[in-house]
């Protein structure tokens, strides 16, 4: 355990922070409704069988993009490095790790990416050139310093805040993403005997961006959810009323995690994907000699936040499905 | 307008957060009290004629240290760096720029600190050496992931967010936070004529740390205000609710303003600090490349971001308090 | 100033509830946009040029009434009774009071009604037979215990909260809702002098269904605002921010009265109707031995909650509009 | 089924508002502490072994008496009548019922009052004299249309909500309450076969004062929970971050009820009780012709509002305590 660090290697600043990600579904049209009429996002652009969408303040083309696939799942995740500087140092150590995928072109709302795996397999990529939103008359804010007009509509949801990837390896794709992208190691949960059960990494002040789960059933490489943030507490309970009223299935909360104690609700869209509405509150990560907070295992049997158990699917459901061997 | 500009000279991360600030009043006892009864911060320690104080979720020593003096005022602000080679770094540009004042030893939670003077006046210090906040028996929190307990006193401000220094020369100020500290400009006000009336700085992801506001008294170096953060904006609203059990004077809010969007409360302290009870919301500016927002003399005759004017007194009353010649 | 009591004559539970209004409104489309997009109405029924709205948690059929007319102004207001012998005394009482106008036959959502004008010329009416909202498949809840679904589309504003007449004489309309609908006195204004500034009535918990505000133009019979009642003053800061976005005016708020306490937001909707959004709390009346609060002209010197001073045009502005010219 | 009405009998306006409660404690000193440093509640008087307590904004001289004793338990309940003659009126009716227990002189804060038993044996009284609550000059508020100052301590509960009685015989309890009170039935459940689960009585706007939960355990007169309000749902989501800063145990929540739709957090005091911190929005039943929710097994069976299942400790923990035998 003498790896629970918050940076492997030299700290760094080259990552800016989580762009967006790709998922399949197969229930486009239905997938679209929940983030646009549930979550409140907007469609920037349709492109083939994608739609890319974003938040009222997400500043770029899109966070999500949404892609007609028979089986759900996530395609990409991708980071915006901090400096075209940036993004070549990353890019040579992602060649060296042996992980690297090589270059793409780009796509509606960026340019040239360099793809990777994790150690689970997760393609993730990094970019640059990223397109900023320009608001149409339908979609221009009041006030100019916010990406677009709040639309009140479902849940308001403000901004990407992150994705959460299930592994099989959990320490693994942790070190990787601290020594290949710099992020930082803010909280882990490390079981007696020394399995790493969870870890959350982040490249600036959110508490973090990845969070990486054990995943139960052995699988390798699945999603287990992207988050949306929302400005209060109440507008996490207001989801879970929307929810109710849209019949979208809540698989946990209205609750707060112990870890990072994000205020948090769980819903399952129409595709598959789990989709979470949180608020961070005012809590952020200052600290540049932040130490790693570690879970023990007696510590997560009391349960979250306020001891609310954490459901069994937590652990198992994810993107592709798998049978629940174990 | 050419110098509107994110950076001057090159990205930095050698800035890691506003560390603290020291203000001198002349009612200590009851400025003390103010803090804690109303506020909700805690003693951490005192010494000599100061108390230093923290929000409950303030890792740190201290974010506020309070001296008794005849004359209120602000003593200095600090500024934790993300390294020491950081420091080294800075302490370097900052002898060069000629507005450096040397090393102090350090005080009650910090190590050695480098002083400097803005164009303006303001006392300033880059420290890294700084003292993690040990909970007592009665401070400790039941999440660990959380500096101090949640004190369910007063207002139960969480954090430090950020100080607002008037300047008799915003524009000059500014430029020598960002040349020698490397903070970033996310927004500004400019009239017609060119006159930089506010900006906006910050060394990550929060859109702001320090405010410049231009100080219609022409004094130089005085002190604006500081805010601590609360959680939601209902908590700002709550913080009128106890502001007038106390009989402290509400200056101005509840209200949000249009410039950085925080929903505030400005209350004068008994020893003549405006403090600010504010709530920022999940907004966060996370793009390497973001624009820095230029507001015109037309925008802000709009008023707030609800369209309640800026009080007169917010263009002129701060400390040292001076006679308003114009 | 010895009139200023709960009651004049027996308490009396006669009245059960503000029930609706009709507005008047040169612009129907807008205003209808107003009240649906804006504030998250739904319309129940259309019928000749009237549209008929309701909050999603209004029971009944409707609480507002929009009719096309070149004036705004307020046509009528309705109370509902507690029972069908309640109606009958309170006609007999109005018709001895000399102010009774006859009965209606009904309208769209309600029975026979019995109309009666205020001493300052305010139309209003009782009535017991009431239409039941029932939901369509759209506007079906979740949860049965819901008038309807939660709308999830600007403001959803739960239900009518309470309306505000403007009169030349507040004193003699108090006295009249007193003595001729049983209505409770909870808080009242008396200047030096002796003159009755506003009034605050209701039949039930509610702190108060109808204000009566002075009228410092002079005018008679005019109307003040009608305010619909959201859940959380949380609720009332983001009809703020969905009103700018919008481009509706906002002439006062958010901030909270002094008197009865509500934290507020007003808003000017197209066709001039001022409208409030407005949050309660968790406030009741449930003394039977209520003493009206009655506020000094001193104390009103001192604004609202929180030191706002009230807009000018709270005293002036209303429908149909006058010159002012005092 | 015939009698889920929601009167028995004629309607009636007799009683004004739940009053307050008595409850037993074996740990007089830490219950105290429970309810003044984390609910916020304040100390109006010590009288023998009974300490007397009130809400910020409870009118009355208490809510809550707390009184010393081995076992923890309701020793009664009271409801303030809405003037003489309905105390008179419900005097004669309960003396008829046979479940009349005759008059007490009074207690601290209140005159003579009359008392009587449930069908189960809850114990409760009709009080007319009442003594208002009068400020000292640490309590007096800022505003005068409110009890007493907002104290800025632990929840800062605002008023008494509600009770919950367990009985063995729901049905019975809840028509004693109808017929002998005149209480008003707005929801209940009933299970397949008749059973009637559960029942909710208001005298008033408020969706429910008084609710009847059965009883599991076979066990007759037992108490389930009082409730305090708070103003917003985030105080309750705050309720719960106290709650386990105290190291107080939360039983349930905080979720939102499916019947009433209250947010809610259940904590389990020092001396056994279960406290219930509760929001219930704006919601009020205002009109006279409710009809009573039926929900249905099938119903229940889908959990609270947003899903989650009920604790199996809410059908049978109690005070007093009573082995778990069915």
């Amino acid at each position: 355990m003498d790896d629970v660090t918050l940076y492997i290697g030299e700290p760094s600043c080259d990552m800016a922070h989580l762009a967006h990600l790709e998922l399949l579904t197969p229930t486009l049209e239905e997938s679209e409704r929940f983030f646009v009429e549930y979550l409140g996002m907007t469609v920037s652009e349709r492109r083939g069988n994608s739609v890319y969408l974003r938040g009222w303040d997400d500043y770029a083309h899109h966070t999500l993009k949404l892609t007609a696939a028979p089986v759900p799942g996530m395609e990409h995740f991708a980071y915006r490095v901090s400096s075209p500087q940036a993004l070549e140092r990353r890019v040579t150590k992602l060649e060296r790790s042996g992980l690297g995928l090589g270059w793409i072109e780009g796509d509606a709302g960026h340019g040239p990416a360099y793809r990777f795996r994790t150690p689970d397999g997760h393609v993730g990529e990094l970019v640059w050139e990223v397109e900023w939103y320009q608001p149409t008359p339908e979609t221009k804010p009041a006030l100019k310093n916010q990406a677009s007009r709040f639309p009140a509509r479902g849940c308001n949801v403000r901004r990407l805040d992150h994705i959460n990837v299930f592994a099989a390896d959990v320490r693994a794709t942790r070190r990787f993403l601290q020594e290949n992208l710099g992020l930082k190691l803010t909280e882990c949960i490390i079981f007696d005997g020394g399995t790493e059960k969870g870890a959350w990494v982040t490249a600036n002040n959110k508490g973090y961006e990845i969070a990486i789960t054990e995943d139960q059933t052995g699988a390798r490489g699945r999603f287990h959810h992207v988050c949306y943030a929302v400005d209060t507490r109440e507008e996490v309970l207001r989801a879970a009323d929307i929810a109710i009223e849209f019949g979208y299935r809540i698989e946990y909360g209205p609750h707060k995690h112990a870890v990072q104690q994000t205020v948090f609700l769980y819903v399952i869209e129409p595709g598959g994907h789990r989709i979470e509405i949180g608020c961070p509150g005012a809590r952020l990560v200052l600290a540049p000699d932040w130490k790693p907070i570690v879970w023990t295992e007696a510590e997560r049997k009391r349960g979250q936040a306020w001891g609310l158990p954490t459901v069994a699917t937590f652990h198992t459901y994810g993107t592709p499905p798998v049978e629940v061997t174990r």
